[in-house]
C-alpha cells in the first residue's frame, strides 16, 4: 500500500503552504488542481467519473449491473492555511479501498468513492454543502447561488474550475468515511481507530449587533452605541458559557464576523458574527443557549445596541448506526489493531449521509489534536493502518454483511 | 449670501445617500465629482486654481504680488455615510470668506482657500494627510504609497479622478478654518460660535493579537489560543477604562479590527485593530495607557494570547493662538452672535497648520453632536452666522492685524 503514500504526497503539493499545509477552499484554483488530479488518479485506475450538479465528483466501478452503491469519501476542499489531512485523506484511503476491494471477485453490491463538494464551509456557507445537497437537505439553487464574502456565487466558482456536471444521483445503500480525528483522545488513549458513535449537537447562531455609526473621539462617552463594544461583550461571554458546565461537556466560539464601516475614526453601527455552540448533551445546549440569550439582554443595556439572533443553523446529535460499529470493531480486532468508541465535535458529510443511509465512520490519530492549521499531523503508520481497516469494513459492507446484519432485525 | 446655501444644497448632492448624509471618501469617484465642481466654481468666482502633489486644491487671490498668503479650508472627502457638512461646509464657507474679503480693497497679504486632501482617513492612514504632507510631517512618498485595504495606493487612487498636480506650495502667513462642532458643547450651552482654544491629545495604538488557528468546534476549549476572544477581552477593557477617570475626560473606542482567517470553523489566529484613547489632559492620557498596557498583560494569560502595540501615532495637545480667539470674539461680538472657547477632540487639518502658522478656528453648533452620521445636522442660519464670523476674521487677519498683535510682544 506504499503506493498510497506515494499518491497523499503527491496531492498535498496542490496548494501546500510554506508552514508545511494547505489551502485549497472550495472552488478554488488549488481546489480545482487537486480535484483535476484526482480526476484522472480515477480514470487511470478504473473508475468510471461522474460530477453532479452540485460539484461533488463520483469515482464508480460498477460489478453488478443496475445494482446500488455502496460508497466511501470525504472531502478535498480545506480550510485557509490547513492541514494535509482534513478531508485529504479520506477521499484518497476511500479510493484506494475501493480499488483494493473491487480486486476481490464477488460482492453484493457496486463501490464508489465521491470528494464532496464544500465541506469546510470556510468560503461558502454552509459547510458539508455537497453531501447537504446530496441528501436533499439543502436546494441545489440555493447552495448554486450562496456567494462567499466577496459576491462570487458558487456556480461561478464551480464554472471556474470546470467543476460542474449533470450526473444523476446514484443509489446509495450505505455510505463509509475516515478522517482524522480532530480531537486528542485516540492520542491519549492510545487507540489506533476510532469507531464513531456519536456526533456532538451543535447550535450555529447567526447573530447582528446594532449601534450607530458616530465619531470615535468627539462623541461623548454616555451617547455612544457602539456596536464593536457590544459585539466584544457577547464574545466574552459566549467564551464564559463553558465555565458553567463540566469541563469539556460545552465547546463554544466566535470565529467570524463582520463589522461596518471598520473605520479607524467611525464608531460601528453593526457587527455581524456567527456564534458556534456544541455538547455532546442536547440538555447542555439548550441551557447554554438561554443563558446566553438571558446575557444578550444584559449586554443591550450596557452597550446601547440591539442584539439579533437572525438564523439558527442545528445540527442534531445522534448515534450512528451500532452493527457498523460492530463490524468496524470487529475487523480492527482481527487486523490487530487498538480501538475505541468515538465522539466527533467536528461535523462530517457523514453526519448527513448517515441521516439517509446506514453509514460507517472511522477516525485515525490526529497529534495533539491539532486541527484547522498547518501543523495538523498524522503518522504513515496510522494513515496505513485506517487505509487497511476502511478496506477490510468495505469489503464486509460490500459483501451484505451490514445489510444482512440490518434485516436480521437487530438494526435501530 | 443665500447663494452660499444655494452651492451648499449643489455640494450635497455629490455622493449623496439616501439617508441624507453623503459618502465621498478619499479619492472615490464621488469625492472627485466633488472636487471637479468646487474647482469650476474657483475659477467661475476669478480664483486661481492650484493643485499639489498630494492632492490639496487650492484656489488663489493673488492681490499683492508675492506676499505670503493667509489661507482659510477644511476638507471635501468623507466618512463612509457621514453627514453633508463635516469639512465640506468649512471648504465652501472659506471659499465664500476669501471671495467676499478680496472684494474689500486693501490688506496685507493674499488670500487662498483650500481643499485638504483625505483629512477623514476612513480608505487612507493616516487622518489629515494633506496638511500633514503640506507641513512637512508626512513624507510625500510615504503618503502616495499608502494603500487602502483593497490594495489601492493613495497615488493611483488619486490618478483616477485626475487628482495629482505639481503645484508648489505657497508661503502662508496665517491658517483659518471653521466647522461643525461635532460636540454638544455650543448646542448645550446656546452658543452660536465656538472659538476653538484647544485639541484634546490623542493616542492611536496599533495593536496585534496573536493566537493559534484551531477547529471552532472539535478544539479542547483548554487547548485553545483564541485571537478573537483575546480581542474581545481587550475591546472591553478599552472601554473600561473610562470608568476610572472623571465623566468625560477620558474618551476611548476600537472601530476598526482586521481578523484571519475570519472562517466560520477556523479560530482566530490573528486579530489586527487601532485603540483610540483620547483626553483633553496629558496625564490622564498617559495614566490610561498605562492601565491599558497593564490590562494587556492580564489578557495575554487568560487568553492565552500575545499582544503587541505595534504601532502608536500621537496627536499632542495645545493651545490654540490667544491673539487669534481674542480677534475672533471680538467680531463675533460685534456682529451680535453669542460665542464661547471650546476643545476640539477631534482632529483637524487646523491641528496640524497650529504647529506651523498663526492658527484661528471656529465652530457652529452640531444638533445633538451628531457626527460620521448621516443624521449630522446643522442649521442654514448657523451655517451662514458662522460664514458672517469667519469672513470677519479672515478680514482682520488679512489686514495684518493678528500679524500685528504677535509683533507686539503679546504673543507665545
Amino acid at each position: 500500500m506504499s503506493d498510497f503514500l506515494d499518491d497523499f504526497r503527491t496531492m498535498s503539493v496542490f496548494g501546500a503552504t510554506p508552514g508545511g499545509g494547505v489551502e485549497r477552499q472550495a472552488a478554488s484554483a488549488a481546489d480545482g488542481e487537486n480535484r483535476a488530479w484526482f480526476t484522472s488518479w480515477l480514470e487511470a485506475n478504473g473508475f468510471a467519473v461522474r460530477v453532479d450538479a452540485i460539484g461533488n465528483i463520483f469515482g464508480l466501478i460498477e460489478r453488478i449491473p443496475g445494482a446500488p452503491y455502496v460508497v466511501v469519501g470525504s472531502h478535498l476542499d480545506s480550510q485557509p492555511l490547513a492541514g494535509r489531512f482534513d478531508g485529504a485523506y479520506g477521499v484518497l484511503a476511500g479510493a484506494h479501498a475501493v480499488r483494493a476491494a473491487a480486486a476481490v471477485p464477488g460482492g453484493a453490491f457496486n463501490l464508489a468513492v465521491v470528494d464532496w463538494f464544500n465541506e469546510e464551509g470556510s468560503r461558502f456557507k454552509p459547510s458539508m454543502m455537497g453531501s447537504a445537497v446530496f441528501t436533499g437537505m439543502l436546494p441545489l439553487e440555493t447552495a448554486l447561488a450562496t456567494a462567499d464574502p466577496s459576491g462570487v456565487t458558487v456556480a461561478s466558482a464551480l464554472d471556474a474550475i470546470d467543476g460542474r456536471g449533470d450526473a444523476a444521483p446514484i443509489d446509495v445503500v450505505a455510505y463509509l468515511e475516515i478522517h482524522v480525528e480532530q480531537g486528542r483522545d485516540l492520542e491519549d488513549t492510545g487507540s489506533t481507530i476510532g469507531l464513531v458513535s456519536t456526533t456532538w449537537t451543535a447550535h450555529k447562531l447567526e447573530v447582528v449587533v446594532t449601534g450607530e455609526q458616530s465619531h470615535t473621539g468627539a462623541a461623548r462617552m454616555a451617547d455612544r452605541r457602539d456596536a464593536l463594544y457590544g459585539a466584544a461583550e457577547l464574545i466574552v461571554a459566549v467564551r464564559r458559557l463553558v465555565d458553567g458546565f463540566e469541563p469539556e461537556l460545552l465547546h463554544t466560539a466566535v470565529s467570524e464576523m463582520y463589522l461596518d464601516p471598520n473605520s479607524p475614526v467611525a464608531i460601528a453601527r453593526e457587527v455581524r458574527m456567527l456564534v458556534d455552540i456544541r455538547s455532546p448533551e442536547r440538555g447542555v445546549l439548550e441551557t447554554a443557549v438561554e443563558r446566553l440569550r438571558a446575557e444578550m439582554a444584559v449586554i443591550e443595556g450596557r452597550a446601547r445596541v440591539d442584539i439579533e439572533v437572525r438564523g439558527l443553523v442545528e445540527w442534531s446529535s445522534g448515534p450512528f448506526l451500532e452493527e457498523g460499529i460492530v463490524i468496524a470493531a470487529a475487523e480492527a480486532e482481527r487486523l490487530g489493531y487498538s480501538h475505541r468508541r468515538s465522539a466527533t465535535v467536528a461535523g462530517h458529510d457523514a453526519t448527513n449521509m448517515k441521516e439517509v443511509v446506514p453509514t460507517v465512520m472511522l477516525f485515525v490519530p490526529s497529534v495533539d489534536g491539532i486541527s484547522h492549521n498547518e501543523r495538523e499531523f498524522t503518522s504513515d503508520a496510522d494513515m496505513l493502518a485506517g487505509l487497511e481497516v476502511l478496506t477490510a469494513v468495505l469489503s464486509r459492507v460490500a459483501a451484505g454483511d451490514l445489510d444482512a446484519t440490518r434485516d436480521s432485525g437487530r438494526s435501530e
